[in-house]
């Protein structure tokens, strides 16, 4: 298992059929291709300036989008995965 | 559905039309030409530094006026999206 | 109407005539030379770290002058404004 | 009269024989020659970031030295101003 | 023995025979490949803002994920260690 | 008299006999040679996030050494000076 | 004496006989080396966003490794010190 650090999140990569399906379609035209995936781990969270906590929104499961060049790639298991911040996570879909 | 993350807002591109139905009309000489949208999703707000929640000032069928180059477009279900911080936005019209 | 978000402060540019009467002559050696213009509308204000919002000092109907490239320029209803921040606003006339 | 905005403080630039009545000369080597000013108008102070405003140092009638390159030049009813952040101001002298 | 300071994390590399037995590959494209070691040596933690510690989230002989290029080198007592901060670290194993 | 305001100090350069004394010799080799100073004058101190002063931690009458192209050089009444801010100040001898 | 300021610490250069009996050997391909040192003199601390000081983790006494490049070398009754921020070392040895 990979458990993601602070406000990091874990990513495994949405094949074309389930973009699909989920109804998303990049633009050509984009100077910024968001990307499609499922977040299958997430940190704790990141640590506001006070000290405290701050509980992540996305959760395990969660198809999500993010900006193209964001994160490092992974293979874990014979699987890819993608090492994100939260905050590079643009929208939830669902 | 997409449900936009932190402080993004979601906005649908308004077209020629509406814009000058709701009189607007962007310079030619502008340096940075702001164009117009309306928000149709709205992240749960900024978490300030001491960790609280900062609610959005914009809601869900707002007319805004945003900078050009600002956030990341997407494809959903047929429609063109923007995704943008709500600190992008301008003003609201109306 | 046009309702600036966060610290933002929307403009009316001020006419020759109104900057002679208000007494403003702008050097020509001027690095970075300043204008004037009148205050249209105002936004709610600046949340500062801590999450608590911060009373914008100007007010509609100020007379301001600004650094001469700060904010983006707007055409709304035949009239040419600009969207400024308001820490962008040099001092007050008056 | 001239109402600087938050740390923002206004300067009517010195002349030389006030210069050498107070008894600064600057020196031809240096990398960034500070200059004089008086000191005709003050700000209500900038923001902390818990909100709270803090009280400038320097007062209208002030005699104070400032980095050449800082501020933005401004002529008011005939006379030349400086609009200066406060901690563009190096020093008062008296 | 090493103690890093604050949230600085003492790390020993792992052998590609221990990659393989964890699992996982890196990939060829990768843009940043991540490497893998293993936590010998946690500091105190990093100082929040308002000046309490933050606790390290890792632990002395967690099998971690970190960014190629992070972090400062080290051979002690004829072992190779790298000296990174917590944030450098983009996973735990296990 | 200067008065140095916030974090700022005002240094008088110290002759080369007196470095002598104080045992400072500066290498040759170094990237950045420090300076030593005698601090005439120190401001009120810089003001924290939360809007408190902090006390600064040199007198006047401190022998100190600063980096070498920090601060802003100042003729007066004959004398030359440096302001700095005491951030800028490495060590304090004696 | 040399007493640095705020987040500053004071290093003695150990000479290559001591690092071998602590243990130490810099890699030649390293991109960044680090190298030794005994802390002669710590600073009170760095000042923390909320105005309290932050109490150095190091002590005098302590053998230190730090970044090649960090500091300001200086030399003090014929002796090689190096001035650094606490934050630029990276680990105590003992």
């Amino acid at each position: 298992m990979l458990k993601p650090l602070g406000d990091r999140v874990i990513i495994e990569l949405v094949e074309e059929e389930e973009k699909t399906a989920s109804g998303i379609v990049l633009p050509d035209s984009a100077k910024e291709k968001p990307q499609q995936g499922r977040v299958v781990s997430v940190g704790t969270g990141r640590v506001a300036d006070n000290g405290s906590k701050i509980t992540p929104e996305v959760e395990e499961g969660n198809l999500v989008i993010f900006a193209k060049f964001a994160g490092t790639e992974l293979k874990y298991q014979g699987k890819d995965y993608l090492v994100l911040r939260e905050d590079d996570i643009l929208a939830v879909i669902g």
